[in-house]
């Protein structure tokens, strides 16, 4: 049981990376850069008979989700919300509840979260419904929601010069130690 | 010059569908069904150069978008925010950002936005971050924020039994009708 | 058992007035205008022996609240929030949890909430706050949160144009006399 | 021209203020205590000839205020809100805009804005809307919102062990000494 940490960037090393890297340093963690996946749209069965749910990667990707107890989302905000990748990485999470709603759940609220979410157009401000929306996905899955930290940031390594933030990152990373 | 209808669900004649079409109905419209294309999502090269773009439909969709002077932004709650398929169209506005910005911010600060959101879960208190993202796009983009509509539904047809959302349907009829 | 109304306006016959007006026509309804009483800002006693609260009008408005069973809270939208009076009433609620929690809380946990918020300077957007602090305050003390209507008005009768918001109100109705 | 502190507690050496006074400490700075003065909810003229505004305490507090270019807002997070002392010194601008709105404005616009909300059921969430209040509040004023805190704590003292708020204290303490 362990960590699990889910990059949304399209960018590697990013800033949203960096500082997703930060928290998790020296600690054994699973990193997946969705990008780097076959990741389908959702396809809506709730009110039919579910045919083929799309063949892509993501079963893999949550089985290896659900195996760890914290994860942490580290997401550029773009267009003031979750990346694209990692909103249709949630999405799909309706195929889990459609195909073993007990078992996802379940796993879902034994876990803590942790959300980073970097921008730069007033990220303190214009992040929050991102933050709130976050809120609202953890409590339907029970998920606690044990922290976040939002970063200003634009240009490569421009947030290691946001030092507010990285003392939110020393902040969660001893109630992720602590807790680990 | 008229309007554009943007459909984010994966399921055809689904709740957020429908009012989209009784918004819309007996008007000339540009339908938009984005699960139908090829989207990929958004890659980011604000800060290297610009290798290629994803050769997939996303030109032909802008395209489509910026030649009417209304948008309508017709999208399921899922997980409390836009559908994922929507907000991968949305992201790749960086894209034209980085292509052409001036034509990309002109075009769009001259047209008047909707936007209908159904959901099943208090959709009036837990889709408000979704219209407050919304809000913060349409404010970078100088693009008027003309109205939205929250439905409440869940089941095949349940949004025809939301006399309030249908109401509201029937107030922005007649904002895009005077406007037309 | 019936509809108590608050109202939170300075001005008698204003927009949010009129709109709780409308809301419970010809319905058997306590009316309480907070700006005619003697309403004292909460003194926190959560730390220190409680001294005298204030000696005001706080414990007979309190006791008319949860005589009935659905609150209508008909707040304009001051500075982008719930009316200073309003708020201080609300406030002194710490005072009953401080008083007899018990009752206090199993009282209100029994009860309906319907908001009305009207305001000038874009409401749909910028009330959405006010909607969220509702939330979480009928969160906590386990009130239905029932439904709310945002109007759009300044002058003296202009919600009476905002048909959007009439039409709602004649949803409410329905739920509140259905309820009834 | 220096700093301007409004604490909104009516609890002297409170947690919000505690953090007020640490932000502060060591620079010139006007202390107001709200809850020491006498102040009036606000009496809505907008649409009538303005007689009496309250006799009280607002002019001397209010120009208080505007003599310095940097306000800090500290207030406990009551019911997810601001303190109702505070919401009733902050309507009473509306007299400012009705008495002489230009002098208002142009000093508003003039200052930089700290924030300072202290809660202890998930302020890090449930304080986001009086965060997103302030902002349209600063927005209406053109003052810039440089930057907020929210602190978790109940008991006296206990925000002392809140590293985070501390953290953030000292962010805003080289900002403020900085533009100094």
């Amino acid at each position: 049981m362990g960590i699990v940490v889910l990059y949304g960037s399209s960018r590697r090393h990013g800033n949203s990376d960096k500082l997703a890297d930060l928290l998790v340093e020296g600690l054994d963690a699973d990193r997946i850069y969705l990008s780097d996946y076959n990741l389908q749209p959702i396809t809506d069965y709730r009110h039919t008979e579910p045919r083929a749910y799309p063949n892509d990667d993501y079963h893999e990707l949550i089985d290896r989700v659900l195996e760890q107890d914290t994860i942490v989302f580290a997401t550029p905000i773009y267009w003031y919300g979750i990346s694209g990748v990692m909103k249709t990485f949630i999405d799909r999470w309706s195929q889990s509840l459609r195909e073993d709603r007990d078992h996802f759940l379940s796993k879902m609220s034994a876990k803590k979260a942790y959300v980073i979410a970097v921008g730069d157009d007033e990220p303190h401000l214009k992040g929050l419904p991102l933050i709130q929306q976050f809120q609202y996905i953890f409590d339907f899955t029970h998920t606690q929601f044990d922290g976040y930290i939002i970063g200003d940031g634009n240009k490569p390594d421009s947030i290691l010069e946001d030092t507010a933030a990285l003392s939110r990152v020393e902040e969660l990373r001893k109630r992720i130690t602590h807790n680990g």
